[in-house]
């Protein structure tokens, strides 16, 4: 326990330490990318052997009961300025900890919601950020799923990159001279050689048969960009 | 049962239906997203009240054991092109389902997996695309906790795009001035000025402290770029 | 259901139907109360037992499962002023009803909590009154478990009403001659002579061993008139 | 064990100590308000952690079964003079345990109920006191539903105090001009200004639109005063 | 149901009518026993495969839930003068039906005991006879278990009647000279010749070695008896 | 262990050491029975409660799974020459162990049946005495709940012996006079008078109103004469 | 009901129906194998979705409670000759059923045993086949886990037959020539030629490399020459 | 654990050595005949009971979680040449099992499956060889239910081994003179006289009809040879 006092002491000078309740999937994969950025993590399961399996890949993680104020209270949990509560199938868990970190004032509060009512709650609680995986990643596969696309994201409302692979009618000639923009509504961001990284695409790129693309623009012409081949 | 045989038929026609089994929450968004596109989805839940629930928004579903053969030969489900297994936390109706799906030589078989043992059987049964919600959800938001990023998305290692707010040394000029590629290896994609949807960012682009923009670029320059203030 | 509709219009006019959802021993008896006073309640349970059991006492009583929105907007619970949530053991059940009335916007929301941590969430989400019965009445029979008062109440911090046999020192004489509130710094507000019902005290009445008194005044002040013989 | 014993012998002495079994929400607080009152409390609970909680508030508590007569001897339970079975959901355990402080020929013996069935097993038993307190609590709580009363309790059979909000017929002037008792069948008892405690009313008290007031009557006379404006 | 309140008619005329509720073991070997001679039984058991088995043997026997009085009075349980609770395994239900049958005022209520406690509630209750089967029939057997007797009953503390086989020194002689009174405190009461049944002995019965005779007289006496050879 | 071996040297001596394998009420009142007539007992049961409460009782008492071959024989059980299994509700539990008690050969085992199945099976195992203690008292008692029978025990078909109060045409004279053997075809076997034990009858004994009496006969003739008054 | 009696009828003319009773793995293939060599089966299987997939294999198959006599003497099971008991899992029900079949008296009863206890218990009972598949099963397959046997059966201590490929001194000549029986003390049975089925070997069979054969010999024999190569 | 490494640097050397995972009926006969042939084995099972009660038999048995990757490479599983997984009823540990197995690269893994969809799922994994103990020995229990046969077993479609008695036309001559394989199809293999062992036949043996024998041919050859009398 001492020992998460004093990181919590440089966790203060830093500023960006976070807490991370429940360490399921989406926990553990959001604490370990944490980590991989030098974020410092207090990492916090009911289930022991959770626990122990992540002991050898986050510095603090311990197994306490996030639903009692007084388990919360020990590890400091109180003084953290930002909170993750990444339990999932047990939604009075997940409300009885999230009104306790609410209840503590801590500025930021992050949480997974598993469906739309529990969604309400979380935020009726005062829950800053209620995060949606499940429903999130369906709308995303959907258009992976119908066609050619490789990989899609909506950043807003009607505003999507999609990377894909070109048609035939954008290959071989410089981007300027292809007019995707006029033509399909689109700009292509990025392209990717084969065996090579993405490189930012500019007017004299040259797009050939086997590159893959990152494409911008409004989500139905994305779509239908996708389509052609 | 007639309908759906019929609506098979014209599937086959289109080429693009698919069936969706296990209609939880990721499966669900899936759906709607593809029936928004106009892709016809044929849905299968075990649940009768999930059934019940979707009928209004989508034409085909039905209450069905996708564990047993008979059952999904009924629905025509062999005939199918494209298949999504939603099913979450029962892995034994996961995998079971999926080994059906294989077995009828479905071309493109997709499921969603709750851990890395799942994932890994799923792809030892043949399934041509596993997915990872919760894993890959965790990960992106774990950019948006620690910092000031509004979204965050990996196409592909090593090549990020980020919503963020801009940086005060960009604001107020020109982007062909303010080299951003240049300082900070990166290009800014798209520009939201407040109150109106995301437009693609030129040279002549003038951003402003109240827009929110899109940058691309390698993970770490993207990290760094949005600690800025 | 065209009943309740009706009933719906009417309520308007009176402006104090009150919904009424969990008709366990709190619910069902604070329903009663109501009727007994003329208020038009809907009283809502899960269970179809308790509905039949209750349909002889209340006019509109249904079985409806209250954490599914849904059937609340069904039987019209959105359009009253006045909610009393009586769900006991099922935590997750209080929860998401509560949950749904506030997001109905009525004005009047009372909720029974069986724990602090439940208390703390139904004000979270935003319930105007929390009620603790157990507790409360815990501390009220604390009183009269000790010695020989009959019934205690407090109305606030240290000022509490409490019925009890009067002290050999106190009767045969007027109670402005006994110095009640010189001496033990409270007010006999009522008295009830053997047989008859409780009426108001006023200076000139003269208390008899026999009767049960109400006195008035600081908590102390009638624990310790209470243990006088 | 020895403590407990030792107690036991001071316990005679006052002659006012109290074993409380089933330290639920009813127990703790009737328990927690006892020692606030000095009296002695020897609190039993099946639970371990709920023992534990309660270490620090409680001088004496253990954790035993309390529906084995072995256990409760071992405890000196029949040596008491005063018991409360405030166990609730378990109706086996309650009446188990109500059978044996009975048999032990304990003199004041509480318990609480959770339903009419239960009530009247307690009787029958030969318990001496049955206490429900969701029951009360839900009757005393519809009086506050209905309408502007802040507080109600029912002494007896129709006769009633109540805590409201002075109309405004009776505000500006004397009590004795404003002729309560007359017009309205009741007394004023208690006011209180904002800011301070409640303080016994008299003839001269006049009321203000701030303050708060208790009126004591008969039940229909306080329901419709507290309906004046 | 008719039918029932028919019979109650007549049960009134002949005054022996008994209700017998739990149709386990105990309650079904009763009142199948009970109509053998001629008494009138009505059966009640929660279960209806249970009620459907006796159908045949009682001539009335309902499905009901003894734990609720309005089942009871709809079956006209409370005119009755007599009854029986057979339920054994269920606590909680043989303790909430043997208070209502107490409730009702019926004259002579018998209810079968599975532990102590379980019999003292039963006792505390008002029941009139609580019997312990499994008690009693481990005490019976306890005797034949150790040595040669047939049967055995206590009547009362020390007396006892035994079957057994006699001993050569008795046998071949008239009972007036074997002296078995005076030998062994004993008398022999009945004897069975091979193939036929029990007669009454008298002084000039001769006991054969292939008899059986029942001998009554102390326990003590009858277990020495019954281990000569 | 080593001192139930030393016990079972010494129980071949005497030839009458038993051991009852499961301690409910059955088990254990006959433990206790035999305990009381100087048999030594070996007890066994599941239950470390059960054991731990039977440990002063009873000398030999441990706690082991009787369902395993192993178990059984680190007890030396299979050196026993008489075996009694009391296990009740958990059939299969039963079963196995008395499979196992046959297949060590023990030459008397006796086995309580809790159904017509049980005992059928017991029997078709090899079992030699099967008791039914629930039927046999259901039989028993229903001849007490009829009437004013005392006490009623029936040793074989068509010969039973009943405690009952004497009927007024038999009492203030002697046996011999009374003709209770012409005139209802029962002999009266023993008499008790108030405050006194069970003595025999002789034909001299003059039986008084508040006597109790024991008479021996065919079953039809002592129901008809209990009903005498 | 009244078509299994016609067949009853039908069936003892044959004298060869058999009545399987659980019809999992285990009684299924037994069933279908009979049914394949025309023997007539009534298939006998609580689960009602069971008995419906079968329902199109087997003539006779019904859903019944195997443990139920009133249910097995509606169907006529009592009348046959031959019974299966393939119930696995639920040792209370297997035993139960052949209990019964073995009080009706039926001439030949087969029973699958889990465990040993459960085999000696169905041995106990008086079944007349008891069959352990799993055991028998793993014994079998421990010979083709170790090495190059292909098949492997044991039909008695000491003398198995084994299916394998011939090592290369065998093959190429008569087998007359080859001398298996004086070098490895065993005989070749019979041989396959790739592409036909088996036939018996003689004298002159010449083996080829690709062939399998049989060789028939001691166990120990044949252990050691399919290891050569 | 060190033990069992050093046995696996020996078993390289064997080359034999087999992991048996699943220690039930299957598996531990399986694992039994392995050692009494001299292959070493190492069992796991997850069951602390099962492990113990195997550890006099089996010199290499642990407990251990085999769904789990880190359990079974601390056990060096990944270095084996041949694993089985035997366990049974739990579907899921059986796929997480052999899925591990597979991905190890183990080039010769054993499964028991307990349904069609078990056994195609193992399949789709890449397990090597599916073993049915049910269902194969159901088939082959059929043909000893029917008829004379004392033992069958299949070893390819349509050639079967056939233990017999001896149908008396082929008794007391000369196998050669009784001309078996012209007038049923069948050759007679091995012979058994009372008393001894199976030992091969020749021409010259004479077949009595106290001796039991094997034949060999066509499936329906030899069933009609062994309903002959």
């Amino acid at each position: 326990m001492a020992r998460i006092r004093t990181h919590k002491t440089r966790r203060i000078a830093h500023g960006d330490s976070v807490v991370v309740i429940g360490m399921g999937r989406f926990g553990r994969a959001l604490a370990l990318e944490l980590v991989d950025e030098h974020t410092e993590v207090l990492g916090i399961d009911e289930d022991a052997e959770v626990v122990q399996s992540l002991a050898g890949s986050l510095t603090h993680v311990v197994r306490a009961d996030s639903t009692k104020e007084d388990a919360l209270r020990q590890l400091a949990v109180h003084e953290f300025n930002r909170a993750v509560v990444g339990i999932g199938t047990d939604l009075e868990a997940s409300i009885l900890t999230a009104s306790l970190l609410i209840s503590f004032g801590i500025q930021d509060v992050w949480a997974k919601a598993t469906s739309e009512a529990h969604g309400r709650i979380l935020q009726q609680l005062g829950v800053h950020h209620v995060v949606y995986p499940e429903h999130d990643m369906g709308q995303r596969v959907a258009h992976l799923v119908r066609g050619r696309m490789l990989d899609y994201i909506e950043f807003e409302d009607d505003f999507a990159m999609v990377k894909t692979v070109p048609p035939t009618d954008i290959t071989g000639k410089r981007l300027a001279d292809s007019a995707v923009r006029t033509r399909y509504g689109l700009t292509v961001v990025a392209i990717k050689r084969p065996g090579e990284g993405f490189t930012y695409a500019t007017p004299d790129t040259v797009v050939e048969p086997d590159d893959t693309i990152i494409v911008a623009g409004r989500t139905r012409h994305t779509e239908r960009f996708s389509e052609l081949r």
